[in-house]
């Protein structure tokens, strides 16, 4: 391949979706050769004509047109998953959401992969344990669970086994660090992971609030992206309590505030011992001392999200 | 005062605290007088004092120093609130959150007002029935709840009885949105309104990950500003996850993906019924026709947040 002398190794993309495909554009956006897996017909054409599409979505880069096939060309395809992951420095499994598929395939590749070889999983919600049940070192797998789409949003929540490898778990957070995304780490895997479980609550009353006729579907979306949204997206749900309770942080908007209001939404209010662990670590994590300069970000990158709206 | 011949017309907000002086900024900052009504001790002084710094952080705005000067020569403070009220084209009333008080309140200013004085409250839980309970025409009162700080964020939640006159309702909106704000009208009042029931839900799944140490607080903040608050900040959930099923829209996400997450999760699944309800609201409010533009939106929404970030 004409760009392998600058190529920072190849990588093995299993399963060639939506998912598959965007991971692809942002492996070869940043310096590396990717192989594609996946036995469907047409897969190939299909991708290398949806790929400069999501070139051009990577936010931060600009390719032209040149430099968008010359990345194509970094992209070969190999329906023999055996053959696919020879000499890869890592493989990006985004197969069927099934714990025998994905237990099956990690198994198979474990013997015909190096030692360093980084085995990954997009899955949104299967555990590494479970995925890793056939295998003779099942501590290698981690999760590398991203956003859709990929090449796009930042996060990736990254999550072993309950006894992986920290230096595993380091050189997996490195990995996608020189992506230029935002590894998030969990400490120990749960259902749905982390983004997709604060998903699913939000989603959930939102869906309630509609369909009980309380608020049109247009103007629930509406109040979110003149609200929440911006506030979250500059920084953070827990951080922007903390501000908010002034002087009192988190503490005194859980206690004063929050265990206020929940009840009459029918939702449990916190008992006081976990406010007072909840308000201690919003401390720690957020110092008083920095708070001035937490502040100043929120309402830097709220008033430019405003302000570019068109 | 040297601004009269320009006026909007005064607007009386009771109450001169964070949120009374807030929407003071956006009251003078959109051309009306306000006169505040607070009955503490040094509070023109205070708010003299704070309200440059929230008037240079609207969004879309720019005022010189001389301008910053002129505008605050539009607020007068009047503790007295039946002189405070007289001749006022709106009434905002930020009080304590107790029903009494606003009760009394209301009932109080509605013989000193003008029939077409709008009463507002910024009560960000207790219903407009509650507020109204004591005057003669309790159908009056209507709540203007703004997401804080009311001079950055747009959100207003609007909220009358279930009986407010709907031509009302229709010049509320039209006051705030006189105000560069974006004003969202709930069909009834329920306890939190919307915005604040989203948050209820999300934050109490938030704080219970990181409480029982599945992820860091500094983490899950960061979680949520690299996926979901960009997504949600750019086009609201719900029009996420429709544009997020393809062909199949909401209807089957709901059904193919979210109903097979959240039962790992402890939640309920949504029944048949509110899926084909939800998906057929998805589908009218949301046409299929418009998904290239949605989705074009998004992206470009998106992709300018991220890039925008330091």
């Amino acid at each position: 391949m004409s760009n392998q002398a600058q190529s920072r190794g190849t990588i093995a993309v299993i399963g060639g979706g939506v998912i598959g495909r965007s991971w692809t554009a942002a492996f070869i956006a940043n310096g590396y050769d990717v192989v594609i897996s996946d036995p469907a017909e047409g897969i190939a054409e299909s991708i290398r004509e949806k790929l400069p599409a999501d070139l051009h979505g990577i936010p931060g880069k600009s390719f032209s047109d040149a430099e968008i096939a010359a990345l194509i060309d970094r992209v070969s395809f190999e329906p023999d998953i055996a053959k696919a992951v020879q000499g890869v420095v890592a493989v990006q499994e985004n197969g069927p959401e099934r714990n025998d598929f994905k237990a099956e395939l990690f198994a198979k590749i474990e013997p015909l992969v190096g030692k360093d070889t980084l085995l990954l999983s997009s899955s949104s919600g299967i555990t590494p344990d479970i995925i890793g049940a056939k295998m003779t070192d099942p501590h290698r797998v981690v999760i590398g669970h991203p956003f859709n789409p990929p090449h796009q949003l930042p996060l990736v929540e990254i999550c072993g086994t309950p006894d992986a490898d920290e230096a595993l778990i380091a050189r997996v957070m490195a990995f996608y660090r020189g992506l230029d995304k935002a590894p998030a780490r969990l400490n120990r895997p749960v259902p749905g992971f982390v983004a997709n479980r604060l998903q699913a609550v939000l989603v959930g009353e939102a869906l309630s609030l509609v369909d009980s006729g309380v608020v049109d579907m247009k103007t629930l979306d509406e109040i979110m992206l003149n609200s929440l949204g911006p506030r979250w997206a500059s920084i953070g749900p827990l951080l922007a309590l903390h501000l908010g309770g002034g002087d009192g942080g988190l503490h005194r908007v859980l206690s004063q505030l929050y265990n206020h209001v929940v009840p009459s939404m029918g939702l449990d209010p916190l008992p006081d011992d976990s406010i007072d662990r909840l308000g201690k670590i919003a401390e720690e994590t957020y110092p008083r001392s920095e708070a001035a300069d937490y502040i100043a970000l929120r309402d830097r990158r709220t008033i430019g999200m405003l302000e570019s709206r068109e």
